[in-house]
């Protein structure tokens, strides 16, 4: 902080106070907590996730309740978020009848077990007998960290994933990835010339910590021209010009597969990134909540961080690296539930201490977000009565997304001065737009980005809400947008037409 | 934070950072994150309620399990936390029901019903199918203030306790009243000589968020002599002291009922408060998570500080005012779903679209927990299925806990040395101990506050976990701890006499 800015606002109340307290008028006296007085990091923070793109969807959602005669569609579609519940994916079946048992303990009694095996499977019952027994009663504060027997079995599932040990007491459950984001990145965060790498374009949670914890954002971009790949040589370009104007670069952020991006790292570019940390002494922050979203499984199949890094030399063995997993994605979309957890590899001990320390603050991660990343760390298997029904469900939503993604790309690529990667992974694809000089102007005298002017036009002619590419970062004089590819199948063609109508129209309008 | 040392450090880290790349020896290196690159802020956290002693009866919990034989006792009573099912309180049938059935949306199915009209009264699937109706899938994200319906119901709420409007817009759904408190107290702080006023004793999450905001405490002592009240003469001795510091004061914190210290505040001393806050340009910051749990009903009923606010004079209808609830405390105890709210009187619409900003940082506030905040400023009423079995329950706990608040000061009140005030509200004794020198002197050699010294041996001696006053604050040269008195009724008497011989051969061990 400024010390010379500071101490103008702290004089500056100070006097403020004095004036009013001094004043004897019935002149009403203005807030204490104002835009002026608040905590100014806060007011720095930007979200375009939830920024003025979707506030109007919302007002204009109020609105089709209220007057829809004046809007041109009845729903507002929201594609600005990855909340696939919220455009109707079912739930899994499994994770909610275990669920809905550890809410209500009464149905276990035994005088309720007959009728409680008509409407549940076995399968279900014993395992919410076996997480009731091990956690006590859903409604009691667990450990800080999580409760012990899921962080145990979370271990198991990342052994499982990568073939590597891992630690029961190097998880830390918690309420959704970014909680844990937002834990770590505060944690790094050792004074305000501290820096911290993330992709351009990144999802603005990176962005919108950095400003919370006065850390300084250290951009790399990723390639759009190269399916949104990152090459070495951008890593150590952006990091060194970084160090020479002096700052403190800690960590470097990795989201793969890519939000909003959609790519997925070969295990080539993995080492290389782990070689450039181990090289550059920087705290690999691995964001890996899309991993089982992946739609090229033959080409870019999923590696962990923490997988490559374990198969790599000795001289990389003390790699620091967080790595970051959810159970808001997936084919599981548990978004409302806040759940998640990440896992601590080489981390110093003290520095667990001490996150474990601020965990303890907040008491503890929901038991229900926690209970569900049981269930997706220990799914049913092979002769499990739900098995088969787990298995096509989760079949069926990975079949439908990877169709949507391709159509949803194949529908932007056919838009005039539209191109559109096809996405490897995660949930959302991030097309460029060309727009017009007109376009561009009007959106000048508008006083925003030409793609929330775009993306804003879109909302208002369709009712689908996409998020502005200048919310995520993008090549400066580029334009894009972010959508996620989850509006429900059978509506995707309707969907795409509406987005192609609009385009047109659009275009129309502006053209040169 | 101070120029000289944050360049300093910045300088070093710089320095050793070109001395560990020039280096080229095999000498493992340091971690890139410890103890002294860590955010400094996080370091000087505190957080007695899950620390040294917490901790030490964690591992004893665990030894339990595994060597029994050196221990004492047979189970670790966890009286540090107000966690009442982790002690065995059960759950309010009718909320676990509805939970439960909304988890589970096959179960509200045609083709179900007649079993599940088995299994459940039709006011809970009534108000499964409403809650769902108006949510839509409990698995998605929610708007970040919270699902509207829950919010319009919470005003509902507040209008019957207090007799005045309340807005929907104006309340925040949070993850437990902690993340509330958290939020505004950050947004509170504009810089480090930022001051908020606390109680000491006080409930540790203030002196921890203060330290991690980096905020001036500014502590006011609540009287023990006068059962933990508090006077407007010791607020503005506090204030002006303050001031006279060129601390800039901008807010007050009240806990009531009181927490750790469990006293209830009367209407005039209220008034006398908000006139204060008033006179003084300070925000009120009222913690009202212990409303329901009032024992003297007749002697000290609970007001909400809304109420007593708009009572007032119309210059008093400015004053700014944030009130936290939960549904951790009460009859209810459901802490380990994380719900709670917060309501804004008179803040500034800026501040609160700040609020919404930030919240939306963190998407939203789970859901589980939502549902439990309807239900909690909903719950059945005279006519409904259910209404009878709730009144029971929730009645049942009440008075149980009033027998054991009153049981457990009269336990302590008997012991050499220990002075105890009866509680008023809250889940919580503070007694006094007085320790001998000898044991004063032990402590000091083992490097520890007396009252922590003392809290261990009685965890090592009786398995019973307390918090040291010393966590909490206490007027120098007195010793504190705090219990909850929510071990199980049946286990009670064997309790207190437990925590009766340890004391005694306490003493007689320490004598002077």
């Amino acid at each position: 902080m400024n010390s010379i800015r500071a101490s103008k606002t702290v004089y500056g109340r100070l006097i403020r106070n004095n004036i009013r307290l001094a004043s004897t008028t019935s002149k009403k006296p203005s807030k204490v907590l104002t835009l002026d007085t608040m905590h100014p990091l806060i007011k720095n923070v930007e979200y375009a996730v939830r920024g003025a793109v979707p506030i109007r969807a919302e007002a204009l959602s109020k609105q089709l309740q209220t007057d829809p005669s004046k809007l041109n569609f009845d729903k507002v579609v929201f594609c600005n978020i990855g909340n696939p519940q919220q455009l109707n994916q079912k739930p899994i079946t499994f994770f909610r009848q275990v669920a809905s048992l550890c809410e209500n303990p009464e149905l276990l009694k035994p005088e309720n077990r007959q009728l409680v095996s008509k409407l549940y499977p076995a399968d279900a019952i014993r395992r919410a007998e076996l997480l009731l027994n091990k956690i006590g009663s859903i409604g009691a504060y667990s450990h800080s960290k999580g409760i012990p027997f899921i962080r145990e079995n979370v271990a198991k599932f990342i052994e499982r994933r990568d073939g590597y040990k891992a630690n029961p007491d190097d998880i830390f459950l918690t309420q959704g990835a970014s909680e844990g984001v937002q834990k770590v990145l505060q944690m790094l965060t050792e004074h305000s010339k501290t820096g911290i790498m993330i992709p351009i374009p990144q999802y603005p949670l990176y962005s919108a910590t950095l400003s919370l914890v006065d850390a300084k954002p250290v951009p790399y971009f990723l390639k759009e021209e190269e399916d949104w790949g990152l090459n070495r040589k951008d890593l150590e370009r952006s990091l060194h010009e970084a160090r020479s104007k002096g700052v403190d670069v800690r960590a470097l952020v990795i989201i793969n597969p890519g939000n909003p991006t959609g790519q997925c790292l070969s295990e080539e570019n993995m080492r290389d990134i782990i070689d450039f940390c181990h090289t550059e002494r920087i705290v690999l922050l691995a964001d890996e909540v899309y991993q089982t979203n992946i739609y090229q499984p033959e080409r870019r199949p999923f590696h962990s961080f923490k997988k490559v890094l374990k198969s790599m030399g000795p001289e990389y063995q003390e790699q620091e690296l967080f790595s970051f997993h959810s159970i808001s994605k997936g084919m599981i979309g548990e978004c409302g539930r806040r759940g998640g957890y990440f896992e601590c590899v080489n981390i110093d001990p003290d520095i667990m201490d001490q996150l474990y320390k601020i965990s303890s603050v907040s008491l503890c991660p929901n038991i229900h977000g926690q209970i569900m990343v049981d269930l997706m760390t220990n799914p049913p298997v092979e002769g499990d009565v739900s098995y088969p029904q787990y298995k096509a469900e989760v079949n069926a939503i990975y079949e439908s997304l990877r169709r949507r993604a391709i159509k949803l790309a194949s529908c932007f690529n056919k838009l005039e001065g539209v191109t559109c990667n096809n996405a490897e992974g995660a949930m959302y694809l991030f097309p460029r737009i060309r727009l017009p000089e007109k376009a561009i102007k009007e959106a000048e005298k508008a006083g925003m980005p030409a793609d929330a002017f775009y993306s804003l036009a879109m909302l208002d002619a369709t009712g689908v809400c996409v998020v502005p590419g200048s919310g995520f970062g993008q090549e400066p004089g580029t334009y894009h947008f972010r959508s996620t590819f989850l509006p429900e199948e059978h509506l995707f063609d309707q969907f795409c037409s509406k987005l192609e109508t609009f385009h047109n129209d659009f275009m129309k309008k502006y053209r040169d």
